[in-house]
């Protein structure tokens, strides 16, 4: 299928266009972990200079498509496709037929500013329990959990509960429900700290999911914000009229 | 409420994350079109290199929380929320109060490829009509969106099509009914093309949604492609058990 052209695109721009169509058509015959030819072959391959060739192969490398081991490029693994779905990163993972792991980064006393307070229905100064995860897919990174709790509805949790395992079920076992999530769905960028855990560039673009799930009762049951790598997520939701 | 302090947290990545809480909270005492504080005023303020302010600063206006306005920088309007819904573009914008505009791009003819006949269920090298539009809410460009469209189904489309309104209500005119829709949701960085229908920087992250639609017949309908800037746009999505 070929590219339109338009009023809007300059030589400059469809150059790129071009072998960007072209790396593609490449990528899209190779599989993962095929090693992919250096930014000089492919300069002279595509008969182009090699800062198109490298703005290009940036691209890839942002989307996840490509990813460097050492010296050499190779095709990256395919994205993990997880649900839009009120059930936890696990349970996602799991129905995927991936392992999910998770990377502890700590456990961190707060008192809840007024924000907090309107959000989980607390009053401002109740002391709020947050919990900080790297999550992982076939031990991949691929987000940053941080989950905030009413302290004073889920006692002992820190000594008691196995960071490895999900939180969402833990809460269960507590005999309160999920009936309700509403989540705001962004594109960021990680900062150094988030980038370091994630072990990606600051340039990747991330989702920033921030969520509030609400119990039987209608409360506040967690404030939950996940920052997810878009290099290695898609989300995908089914609607129906 | 205090950032918490751990393990992976050097020096450098701590003094640019108490920059970004004080420029964060700063923001919240401002409103839309305030006059922001030049990078030298804040590095002298916060007592730290302005490398470390310009860093901070360009996060802010990659997120879409600042902008310039010609030699100033000013607090930017926020970003509008979207509901992840089955409707059109323009009716979501309605619901909320703004105004939703059009800006055609082209109609371009197409021939099908393996690829998109298998996505359309229609044969190898038949017809395809694609419509390419940017999307404006309250004059602002937030969208770019591409439409594919078996040519069959549509005779006439092209002519008798007013690009400004609503695709969604002429294909629902036709009698056809909108039944179903899958979507992915990636995000990604604009190539330099779209960068520039979307007047963005080609670092600013972007929302990109893929949606099939499905009829009553579950026949697919359309093969849409929606890049959302995302420094302006926020999708919400509720769930329930």
């Amino acid at each position: 299928m070929v590219e339109p052209m338009t009023a809007t695109a300059e030589p400059r721009v469809l150059k790129h266009q071009v072998v960007r169509a072209q790396l593609d058509h490449l990528l899209d015959g190779m599989i993962e972990g095929d090693s992919f030819p250096s930014e000089r072959d492919l300069a002279e391959r595509f008969d182009v200079a090699r800062e198109t060739v490298r703005q290009a192969l940036r691209e890839l490398l942002l989307a996840g498509r490509i990813e460097r081991r050492g010296r050499t490029t190779v095709v990256a693994r395919p994205k993990v496709v997880q649900p839009l779905a009120m059930g936890s990163y696990t349970e996602a993972a799991l129905a995927q037929g991936l392992t999910a792991g998770r990377i502890m980064v700590g456990w961190t006393d707060l008192v809840a500013d007024e924000l907090l307070a309107e959000t989980l229905t607390i009053d401002v100064g109740a002391p709020v329990l947050q919990l900080e995860r790297v999550l992982t897919t076939d031990g991949f990174r691929v987000g940053l959990e941080t989950t905030r709790l009413p302290a004073h509805r889920y006692p002992g949790l820190a000594d008691s509960f196995d960071y490895r395992s999900s939180l969402y079920a833990e809460i269960r076992r507590r005999g309160i429900a999920f009936t309700r999530t509403v989540d705001t769905i962004e594109t960021t960028l990680p900062d150094a700290r988030e980038a370091a855990l994630l072990t990606v560039d600051t340039r990747t673009p991330m989702f920033l999911l921030n969520r509030i799930s609400y119990d039987q009762n209608d409360v506040p049951i967690e404030q939950r914000r996940s920052l997810y790598r878009g290099d290695r997520m898609t989300f995908t939701t089914t609607m129906r009229a």
